[in-house]
């Protein structure tokens, strides 16, 4: 059943022990909203624990300070950014996958698996939705739930720079810019730091783009090689994505990059009309508009040329030369 | 003189030929904040003119839309973001030398050259305080405006990354957008493209990056073979210079670039409390504390053991091992 942010706040009100769940590999929203809507919620003297089927990197640590860690029986479990129950990884799934009774998230493809589902499939993040959220709640936004918050809306929106970023998150921006929110060295953490490992990955990567389909595509490829050359891992990867679309002229980017099972992930990212949901369908995958992905099989030269030919019949579908 | 935001704008108010001056090369501050000012003069009847020393790039023709480009004799000539009449480059400097009027500018380094002088050196752009003066003076901003204003807050900033962006910034972005601004194809143009060429020489450039200083310091280097090798050119290269200062752990970024003299410019970028201005005012160059320049003589070994020796020094004297 769909809900609305009322109805939602009027669920978490009538609640006094709440579990929320991030998805695995979490990120700046899926915690950042997560613990922000902790925080509020602890603050409303409920027993509130935020968990995790995966650890916590230790850039989002700052998230989790003055929240009490204790375990108790949850009447009210809550699924925070995760679109499909598998998300949550598989031992997490097992433990609470039918009995997830909210979920609150912003992506469209979002599986509907929970009993109520707060869903705003344009919201850039599902930071911006907890914000109203909380406010609604009248929950009063500390300092350290705005760095949370802050860190959700700015990664999800490549730091305003994604087309899913609107006139309402640069307002919400500025309100938690105006509530505390530690915005530069978030910003200088998530997008202006990089480890000596990444810095040497994003060269080896950049070495192999190629332009393709009359320009129109540009695509680079990590392999297992690089990450053994660079001494970085797949826990730093995700980074390079947007690399590719960057190039002038390209309408669809491409990031590869080589499983240790020898298959290959596909990031696409795509401009304007050309829809990389689409393209990664019809491979098996899926995802948004300007940002999906795919799992390719066979070798290297086999998966690129599956790939160029769905990016080419969609570049043809939307594009006159 | 000083004069502060209400007396700037009842001058303006009672002038009604105005001469605004962009500095030489001109960036999206100097530009989006005159055209801003003139679109709102403009509107209020008055015969305004935007005009700059150099060339006007592309990409920033959007902002001239709807101006009248007619010569007439000013009454009031005003300088908008420039700190050094020198700035306005030779023929203008010549043209206009002595008869500035009024200057507004966000550079405390500003030279005061102007009669009067609106200055807010803690605002991160000119942009910011033309938004603040249209308001003063009750003009509406229409969407192009906005757009000229975006353009100005957002590439002084970075978009939003470097330690001169507030709060104030943040809610004039949201209040521009709300008002119209092109922000997603602002922020795709000025920093989410790549010339081909530009892709090409920030590889090679990339290659060349170096750690010294136990690490605290990155260094990379520019050759004039590597624009014959890229097809890039020096008026590109200006958009590597951040890259240096992103390694984690990195308290001084530099960025050296071959002219075609033989010499060596360095662009030199710093973390935290170390001066970028003192490394390069001690090698003959100055700027920003966080950012700053200086040419360089000698072979390339030479030039990197000079700026080593100063980095190393400015280092030691604000860090403990």
């Amino acid at each position: 059943m769909r809900i609305d942010l009322r109805e939602t706040a009027e669920l978490l009100k009538n609640s006094d022990n709440i579990l929320l769940l991030s998805h695995a590999h979490p990120d700046g929203d899926t915690l950042g909203s997560a613990t922000a809507l902790a925080h509020g919620l602890s603050a409303m003297g409920k027993k509130v624990k935020v968990d995790c089927g995966d650890p916590i990197p230790k850039d989002f640590s700052f998230m989790f300070e003055g929240l009490v860690n204790e375990d108790f029986e949850p009447e009210l479990i809550a699924a925070i950014d995760v679109a499909d129950i598998k998300l949550l990884g598989k031992e997490y799934e097992g433990r609470y996958g039918g009995n997830i009774e909210l979920c609150i998230d912003h992506h469209g493809s979002n599986m509907l698996y929970a009993d109520k589902v707060y869903l705003e499939a344009d919201s850039a993040s599902t930071a911006e939705m907890i914000y109203l959220l909380l406010k609604e709640m009248n929950a009063e936004i500390t300092p350290v739930m705005a760095s949370c918050l802050f860190t959700g809306v700015s990664t999800d929106t490549g730091c305003f720079r994604f087309s899913n970023t609107t006139v309402r998150t640069f307002e919400i921006a500025a309100e938690l810019a105006r509530r505390g929110a530690d915005t530069y060295n978030i910003i200088q953490v998530f997008f202006e730091t990089k480890t000596k490992t990444f810095a040497a990955l994003e060269r080896l990567a950049l070495e192999t783009m190629r332009l393709y389909c009359s320009d129109k595509c540009a695509l680079m490829c990590v392999t297992q090689d690089m990450y053994k050359r660079s001494g970085s891992d797949e826990s730093e990867v995700d980074r390079l994505s947007n690399l590719p679309r960057q190039i002038e002229g390209v309408l669809v980017g491409v990031t590869m990059r080589e499983l240790k099972d020898g298959s290959f992930k596909a990031s696409v990212r795509t401009h304007g009309d050309i829809d990389a949901s689409e393209i990664c369908r019809r491979l098996g995958g899926g995802g948004h508009m300007g940002a999906a992905g795919c799992t390719l099989y066979g070798t290297k030269q086999q998966a690129v040329n599956s790939l160029l030919k769905e990016i080419q019949a969609e570049i043809d579908a939307f594009t006159i030369d």
